[in-house]
């Protein structure tokens, strides 16, 4: 029996949506899963899955549910797919060739932490084969079928994971992307498409494409559900030669959604390709124009270094890391291995090392030039993809039409960078147009927050479902460490002096009053006018007070810039609770006037 | 007419000692360097320079010193000598290859930034050819002389560098580390050999030995010269691909000499290897014995995941690199290339891209688990080199013997890390021994400050010179972005609160009074008691208190954790000038006692 029949957008298959359902005991992961299974059936012809679970397969981890608590397993009983190049255990890894196939015994470290925050494995997703290829037609089990029109690409590599969660099969899905395997399918099936740092994801437990390169990447529906599945995948891996620890864990750059004004570079025209795809051509333009309406500012950069860097990657002697990972087979059984494939894997062996190095040189001298261009800009904005081309126009010309799809994503790994794809519209014709988000390494939370002010401007459905995309949240997520301030005067929002604030990234938390034990002062002095709080327990009220939460270390060039007669000390709040907040020395309290009766500064300024 | 007879040891050359000299007028740079020349004459069978500069190749530079202030330049009038592997204009660099000789006309980045702060170049440095050896003997120039014995090694390759600075022909130095180079010699002639962080000093202007590894190094006679030039020295350079941004520049990680105890890592007796030298051996074992008795701690590494990326460098494609940098010569003239120096680049054609990649899986996972050492002491100690062999040793193996002599440094740069040659003693025979502190990439003040208190704890002479080389400074040296805070009572030096302080990485900078504006009073409540200090005009006083700088990053931290009634703001000093500081609510001060006669909080506690 089907929850609901299998058809789009009848059921929300958002983490927010699921979780309510499981709290009103509308139905139960178990019976979500088993309706997964059962409207699977209906898109068999997609091709999207190389193993989809069975009941008895997916029974281990809907038990061990019973002895977590949803309050704090963030992804209880949410349903995920994994692209089947990630191990997942007891299940074989395939990555799309039979013959490579092995059955771990331990899944991959991030589909490990994912399991056991809660999220259930629907199955393994269809490829292209050992990742090579940004198309998803390059897989003996079938080319994987666009979830919008079915003659279309659902894009690649990691093809099935797309198209499972745009079909409501999975909540969310890992892939992995190279050279854009994590963004193309994302733009052909409206969905977000995390490109994390590379390092930011353990990549133990994944097929190698280009080892030095790889990421894991997630398909989400909204920027809500990617902030909180990347806080539960990401994390320092020393089992993993290329995992990193991020700097900015600790250290609060968990951007919320940003306030100010958003500088935005784009590529000129004359360096855009859309390589005969009026359709997103125009769709390109009128996001642009919809971005512009929504206050986002655009800045001309050069595309020419991107373009050279990205070319490195197929032409270049990173071919070789695809050699090692499949020479086993490819010296043994070339036949096993997907013609296109061998085509593009089989030279690899042969660049010597000093073409290597020559090329990664050119890449160093080329990132330094993109890095400067990046530092100028909130983030770089590309189409994710310059053309959808249908199954058939891509069979024609398979090495030709894959290139054009890297045109945007090719350079990304190579200069380590991050990169979030946001669907922002459909074209004309209906099918998912999206752009990519692109900053420095370690960018992703900044990146998901311009990612998210998007999909609050461009509203949008979930994946090929009914049910609307934007997301709820406007505030950081995460596991940020930042100090919370009290602020009542010239610091308050709108009040002259808020900028100290914002420019360190802070956010605004609550509007309060503090406990009534204050008295209020006009200072003397100014501009700008500024108020002082004075603790007094008889004849004190409570204060209008705002709470923002600084970044930890911001917030010591924010004291160090207040001057006398202010300070931070402690102020405590409506709640009873202390937070760091503005005090006053006792004898500029003196001269100051006593403004205690309007309750708050804003109420004395327009008085 | 010479200052000083051309003897070792009767002219300072520290920076201190040189600026004191120009200051009192007792001679002029003009004089130094006319001096420097003519005591140079005694060391021409050291093959110490390639090119020594005329009065009149000098003169464009010493002339420049007129407009510029001694008090803004703080390397003005300081004579450094450069590797010839690093352009001066308008001097051929040679590489220690006459046939591949050019004449640049631009200076490298990190000479034009000394020679911009008032340096003075005083020539370009004999080499191993191309970089290629840790020994000093594989130049057409030439073998290079021991400062301390003339059949011994200089070290190399920056061999005349390091010898012309132990002989006093120099302030300072420049030489470079691939492998090894920039330590070696350091060891060899009794002077700190600063090897940065890749990165941290831009290479433009550099003969490539293996380009992504390249780093240009510093000798001096001690960590307060080190620390000064280092910061002329280093600095984001976009021309250079590999140049990167230290993420502690405006973090104030710019480490004094830590007060804490210190737990260093050390390689078990059985991963030791002194290749047959017992006076090394015997030295090294003294060496830590000494350090025990001033305090440090020792905690055994495993010295194997080290041992094997060292390696890598000589035996793998690493070589490729080296085989590009002199490919254009090695190709048409072979003959011109050092027989030794061709026979090791030579090969570097061959290997393919699949082997390179293959190493670097292996390196970067060997790097997870040497940082995971790493990261559990305050750095790590090794013998700079284990064996001091004679030039004659040296000639017979040439090809061993240079392996040997990278035993402890080779892995350096292959995985990232940042390392500083100190001087610790002389052996029995009376040459000079030195140890090498390791820590992860920007450790390089941190590894400075470390180096400065061994510095302190063994004093030694200044090279081959009379003069003590003890650095004087204990404080941080550079650009750091700390903030000042004048404390009072709970955390001054020695009182229950401090640890606050040092644990941040705050320093004291000056013990003080403030103003005479202040009451202090002692707060009711504690441990630990606590004082406010209470501004005053008309019935205050100078209140004792002690001025701490805190990372910037680290302050507002601390400003959270002070609980009511006290806070952070505004306190002005004996001097007039204003800086954070402890201030205190007024309403705390009603049931607190008036101890402003005691004029500080030691004074009272002791009362």
């Amino acid at each position: 029996m089907s929850i609901i029949a299998p058809l789009k957008g009848t059921l929300d298959m958002g983490f927010e949506a699921l979780r309510a359902a499981y709290q009103s005991q509308r139905f139960t992961p178990a019976e979500l899963m088993s309706d997964i299974r059962e409207r699977a059936k209906a898109y068999e012809s997609h091709n999207i899955w190389i193993h989809l679970l069975s009941e008895k397969e997916q029974a281990v981890w809907l038990e061990a549910l019973q002895d977590k608590d949803p309050a704090s397993h963030p992804l209880w009983g949410i349903p995920f797919a994994i692209k089947d190049n990630i191990d997942l255990a007891g299940i074989p890894t395939t990555a799309a060739c039979p013959e490579f196939a092995y059955t771990p015994s331990e899944s991959a470290q991030v589909v490990q932490q994912l399991i056991d925050a809660g999220a259930i494995p629907v199955g393994k997703t269809n490829l292209d084969q050992f990742a090579t290829g940004l198309n998803g037609t390059r897989s003996p089990y079938g080319a994987c079928h666009n979830a919008f029109d079915f003659d279309y690409l659902s894009g690649g590599s990691s093809a099935g994971s797309a198209v499972a969660v745009a079909l409501g099969l999975a909540s969310f899905s890992l892939g992995t992307d190279t050279a854009g395997s994590g963004r193309v399918p994302a733009c052909f099936n409206n969905l977000i498409g995390v490109k994390p740092s590379i390092g930011l994801l353990s990549t133990t437990g994944l097929v190698p494409a280009c080892r030095s390169l790889d990421c894991i990447t997630l398909f989400t529906y909204n920027t809500d559900d990617a902030n909180i599945a990347l806080a539960v995948a990401e994390g320092f891996d020393p089992r993993d030669g290329y995992s990193r620890h991020n700097p900015f864990s600790n250290q609060a750059r968990q951007y919320g959604l940003r306030q100010g004004q958003l500088t935005v570079g784009v590529i000129p025209p004359s360096q855009l390709k859309f390589f005969g795809d009026e359709q997103y051509a125009q769709a390109y333009q009128e996001t642009l124009q919809k971005l512009a309406d929504a206050g986002f500012e655009f800045k001309d950069i050069d595309y020419a270094p991107f373009d050279e860097i990205a070319k490195l990657l197929y032409e270049g002697p990173w071919v070789s890391e695809r050699y090692i990972a499949a020479q086993p087979l490819i010296d043994t059984n070339p036949e096993a291995v997907f013609p296109v494939v061998r085509e593009i894997i089989a030279p690899g062996g042969k660049p010597p090392a000093t073409d290597y190095f020559k090329a990664q040189y050119r890449i160093k001298d080329l990132q330094q030039v993109c890095l400067a261009q990046l530092a100028e800009v909130d983030c770089l904005l590309t189409p994710t993809a310059g053309r959808h081309f249908t199954i058939e126009e891509m069979l024609a010309e398979p090495i030709k039409r894959n290139s054009e799809l890297g045109y945007y994503t090719n350079f990304m790994n190579l200069i380590d960078l991050a990169s979030i794809a946001v669907p922002t519209q459909f074209t004309q014709q209906g099918m998912p147009f999206g752009i990519t988000l692109v900053g420095p390494s370690f960018s992703d939370r900044m990146l998901l927050s311009i990612a998210n002010r998007i999909q609050q401007a461009l509203p949008l459905p979930k994946g090929a479902l009914a049910e609307n995309a934007t997301p709820n949240t406007s505030s950081p997520v995460g596991n940020a460490t930042t100090i919370d301030v009290a602020v009542c005067g010239a610091h308050l929002e709108g009040q002259p002096l808020n900028w100290q604030l914002v420019e360190r990234g802070a956010t605004l938390k609550q509007k309060t009053f503090s406990a009534p034990v204050y008295r209020l002062y006009a200072l003397a002095g100014g501009p700008p006018m500024r108020p002082g709080m004075s603790y007094d327990k008889q004849n004190g009220t409570a204060i209008e007070v705002e709470v923002w939460s600084v970044p930890c270390t911001e917030f010591g060039s924010f004291v160090a810039g207040i001057p006398a007669p202010l300070g931070i000390g402690k102020l405590q709040l409506e709640d009873g609770s202390f937070v760091s907040g503005f005090i006053c020395e006792g004898y500029a309290l003196e001269d100051a006037k006593d403004i205690t009766e309007f309750g708050g500064w804003r109420a004395y300024l327009e008085s």
